[in-house]
């Protein structure tokens, strides 16, 4: 409103701003994904561990209210991601650039291990089987459900996943908007979608968290449910458990990829 | 908002225009009724296969967010009916052309089976008594309920949906607001609904959902809890099960129009 | 935005319209009940026919579910009491007339009796002990609890309910918006809460809903758990089911006043 | 709007009126304490009594839809913390001042201890092995959790509420709106955040409300799951247990504090 705020900042200060708004996001996209893994697997070890027949019902509700909360409160800082397929979509659709993407990776990467580390020091004793608990909640396919199956599953629930975010949280963002939030954070590389109520994108938190949470009820007697490679990493590395782990990678990028360019068909105007 | 915008089209181009957002809407409605049967089905073969008591319950919850998921992903493009008895409600109170209505109806009921064969192809083996997994969902009335009450049921229960649909989205377009959503899609053939914070409908999506939700919860004993034709329509198809078949065609349209008509009695402002 | 929609109308037209804003009202009051019952109603026997030891969950998640969707869908029409204690309330507290008041009680009870009505046409065969459907789930105070737990529980969950209701729906209705919708609807004795993202009772029916739904977590094993004399009344009648039936007119009326009256000495500026 | 509104206020009138203020703010905190902390050991006791497995499940469930229903009840009174950890984090980074800090924290200690009371009252007889109500519910760790387990389950999952009620909550209200809100209450003591759909914390009760839901399924098996020290402590004192009650004030805040200046990082600018 005042003009002040609308003068250019000198350039290295901008340059000082952009540098810290990314590295702000990347350590924002760390912190997120390490609270959403250790919800995931904190829900399921709990529900071992009280032999509780509702782990899976449970399961889907904890997902789903987490990603709720965390994407509230994450929109703003990293545009909380907390999945390399979300990331790699946003990438190849150019609405992230690659650098940033491979950061983004590999700090949900961090993250997903360091929840690890944290469940096996907030849960007691062993597991069934002498298991650790990062091992008793790792996520593999069923064992009587072929590859064909198991990597549908995966591609169809990423699929899934992606199209919502892509619908509700992107393809909002009218130009004016886009303009005005590009120019306060002076880096079209950042994928930031408002979460007023002014627009559809205000519910964008709840359309996307409540998808985690329904996909969580498809799954997860076929492939494990994943939908997520970084979700899959942190227990496979901390559970050393890695029965077909390419699988969650290939799977979820190739149906977030397919995803993403579905949604862009149908968002287009062809004015 | 600059005076470009608001220029007429030239004819050609303008026709040219109004045919794509048809077909995108067609093709939309086709995409969603294919996502929502999916997850139905997935979410109740997935806790036959865990052999989980907490089917019943899972059914609603998986129901009602994916319903909140698609409505918000889908109602820009094509109004996210998935359901024939919703759309034949949208034609008898003049909300969508018959020509329309046809084509929708078609587009989900290709939606519906295409669902049906992927699910065949993502879970693995046979189901109880050699069935496929489109057979173990499929949708018939209990044994033990007449017909009397099947097809009761089936008609309170598409009654309440379609009453929901009518009350919190259509019924909260402003004029004014009516005129400006018309102007940008040069078509009011289209039931487009805004879902912005500005206006009731906002919420729509959510309200929608729940109902899709909550009615998961009434008839199940009775009539297998059907309230859509199409749902009922894929998986009768690929499991060949066409038990009653007929009933969920009349009894849900009967149910729909007479929402239709109870809602237009009680938004009339009689001036 | 025209003039014409200023114009005073002439006393006639405006004495005919302010009827028929109020025959809506009432008639709308009775719809929206006899759906609210019929969906609690039906959740419970649906439950108890397919066994399920879900069923004190799944009430409670139906009755949230239905609670939200029904506010957002009769808000406009009649202010969507759907319960004695609550018109009571709003009596008390000079939001509502006497005279309606007293009409939408009774339409409250007319409509609930039909909504047991229905219960018998849509569920078949006879329950546990030759019950109906309706006296099967009729609400009466367990065995082992005393009148003083099951009084004091239902006057404690009709309290919090009627205080939510006053506090996100009443409140918030600033008075420059209070006089722009009384201009509309011409009469001040309709309770109308608006329900845009705008102001805060954009998300009422939300914080309504839920409230319904996690009352009913808290005294069944008590009182029945009722805090609704209308949905005790109904399957009352029809399941000829009378037990202790002036305790939930008594202590619903008690505890809604309370309410009523405590959450105006919270909303009082003392300027 | 009018110019009166904006006159000053003369200052005995000023002053009245911010004691009243703040009265009427601690009032509250007691009453949204007392009804939360009934909630959920009324939730807890009830299913006890149907001796039903779902008890976990429902827990979450009740507690969130609680949260998110007194949340848009009591923030625009008291900001709705209900939770001593949570004053102490709003303390720390100077939202709140000490002497209002420690008001709030009594409050919240007499809420609790009022509705463990009542919770006697509304419950008939005596639970397993002669227990009180209070008793039945009081919250220990797990037995097999070792005391490194359960603090740091409390720290954590403290850490995660605190941290997404300051992003969702304090960090949207800009500069302008802060300068009007001030003005209107007369006390830039008060934490007050708007609760309207204009603004992310519109959202906020919704994403406080389902992160209160999610915590309850991590870790009940460890330490209880209590992250909230005012919960434990009326229980603690009607129940008469007060295993390891020093833990859940220590481990609480310490989550609250680090919760509360990791957000702080994550919102500054650095302009």
């Amino acid at each position: 409103i005042k003009e002040d705020d609308e003068k250019p900042l000198d350039p290295i200060e901008e340059q000082n701003k952009k540098r810290w708004v990314l590295i702000r996001a990347v350590l924002g996209e760390m912190l997120c994904t390490f609270l959403f893994v250790y919800v995931l697997c904190a829900t399921s070890a709990n529900f071992i561990r009280l032999n509780s027949p509702a782990n899976p019902v449970v399961g889907g509700l904890s997902t789903g209210f987490a990603a709720v909360a965390l994407i509230y409160s994450f929109a703003d800082v990293s545009g909380a991601h907390f999945n390399p397929a979300v990331t790699f979509a946003t990438c190849i659709t150019r609405k992230t650039s690659i650098t940033k993407g491979l950061m983004y990776i590999g700090a949900q990467l961090v993250g997903s291990v360091l929840a690890s580390l944290i469940l096996l020091a907030t849960f007691p004793g062993n597991f069934t089987d002498g298991k650790n608990a990062a091992a008793a909640v790792a996520i593999a396919p069923s064992s009587d459900a072929n590859i064909g199956n198991a990597f549908l599953t995966e591609l169809v629930l990423t699929f899934i996943l992606v199209y919502v975010i892509f619908a509700v949280a992107f393809d909002t963002v009218e130009d004016s908007v886009k303009t005005k939030v590009v120019g306060k954070s002076s880096s079209n590389n950042l994928t930031i979608y408002t979460t007023s109520g002014q627009t559809k994108a205000g519910f964008a938190p709840i359309a996307i968290g409540f998808t985690l949470g329904f996909l969580c009820f498809l799954g997860g007697s076929v492939s494990g449910g994943a939908f997520n490679p970084a979700r899959v990493f942190g227990t496979a590395l901390v559970g050393n458990n890695w029965t077909r782990h390419w699988m969650y990678w290939i799977a979820d990028f190739l149906g977030a990829g397919l995803a993403g360019f579905t949604q862009k068909f149908f968002s287009s105007s062809r004015k």
